[in-house]
């Protein structure tokens, strides 16, 4: 229907690249559309650390579950929530607020979004890494993030070396509603999708992988997510009211 | 570079549309670019309300700062970060982690975004609506969300009956840092994007507002940001540990 919503639809995370570099024309245009991403009550709540040095995105990755692509990737950036920026220039701001980290994650993703789509038009590839939430404490210290700044995802960027299928997301009448959240989804729609995803699976790891979705998402969820996370966001100074 | 960058560059809130509704088409279009956005873990952790009752419409719009254009657009979708559906399904799963807070709330803006870009390059236009968050425990009672969902952001959208110029961001290098987060952003640089900001306000507004950047993040941060939120994410069940 247009360029846009083909490179959109056609989005899967590239987790191999090759070693071309990106020109800086390329930055500067996937910095810009990040940046034209809608910003609440025009806060611009949001910082981006672009890790180029080598051995400084070999320590970062150490933080981050040791996913080779952070190493591998043309580029990676940090996206933080930041109101330290704020509180340089306005002093009296008052932070701590749950509200603004909702802000703060909500304005950054919006940029990060932009940020991939727009590498994906120019032929590009990446993934957004959660990971950088896997250690954060240490990623503050090793990034110098202040107080009033958290990384929020990492965004690997590059030319794919690998070509992979997109995978089925949820039928959109289980994601999408009218009027009103429903009182239960309906089964049998669920059912069907557990078996697209399992298929999925199969194809993709030759047989090794066979987990519908709802069985993934039992394990990912029948672990702790990451509970250290409200005291990391304290620490920074977000979420404490 | 590329007609996606293209349409995100162009990217300004539009707060006043046509009559004409969006094709089934657009809107199956603009959905399916919403579901591409990556989720991590595959969690998928997002609903979307899409609001077509009109009388419902109305109530929605007094709960958020009565807007009118949440009244006017041809669309209205509410984001909402979503555990509630994995809880109806993986009974065990353990909900309630800060960390579930951030992938709800990423994920969820990732798949606003595309929303948007999608609408905007089959020429629509369209804003999001922070003001979802204005009484979100009235909101919820509203469109029945029950614990474990929470709404993040409103989306208008429609035909364009206005035509505003973007309004300029942040200079790129106060932005985006390399390798670690500076110890004081540059001032000068501030103080020119103060006055850019002032200059933007003045003509767009024939002169009855006067404001810089730091002017205006100074008044929004001098007050409260919805003191009730984090109240609010207790009780849907967010954020309690």
């Amino acid at each position: 229907m247009s360029a846009a919503i083909e490179v959109m639809r056609h989005h899967r995370s590239i987790r191999k690249f090759t070693e071309q570099a990106l020109s800086a024309d390329q930055i500067e245009a996937i910095m810009a559309s990040a940046q034209a991403a809608s910003s609440s009550s025009f806060l611009q709540a949001s910082a981006v650390i672009r890790v180029t040095d080598p051995e400084l995105r070999t320590q970062v990755m150490a933080l981050c579950g040791n996913q080779p692509y952070i190493g591998g990737a043309a580029e990676f950036w940090v996206f933080c929530a930041d109101f330290h920026r704020h509180l340089q220039w306005v002093p009296e701001a008052r932070t701590g607020f749950a509200e603004q980290l909702l802000i703060g994650a909500i304005d950054t993703a919006l940029m990060g979004q932009n940020a991939l789509t727009a590498a994906e038009s120019l032929g590009l590839g990446g993934v957004f890494i959660g990971a950088v939430r896997n250690q954060p404490f240490e990623l503050c210290a090793l990034l110098e993030l202040p107080k009033g700044v958290i990384p929020l995802f990492g965004l690997c960027l590059g030319y794919p070396a690998q070509d992979p299928e997109p995978k089925p997301r949820l039928p959109a009448s289980l994601m999408f509603c009218e009027n009103g959240y429903p009182a239960r989804f309906d089964e049998g729609q669920m059912q069907a999708y557990d078996e697209q995803v399992q298929q999925y699976y199969r194809t993709r790891t030759g047989g090794n992988k066979d987990m519908s979705w709802t069985g993934q998402i039992g394990e990912t969820l029948a672990k702790e997510a990451r509970p250290f996370m409200l005291e990391f966001l304290h620490r920074q100074g977000f979420c404490l009211r």
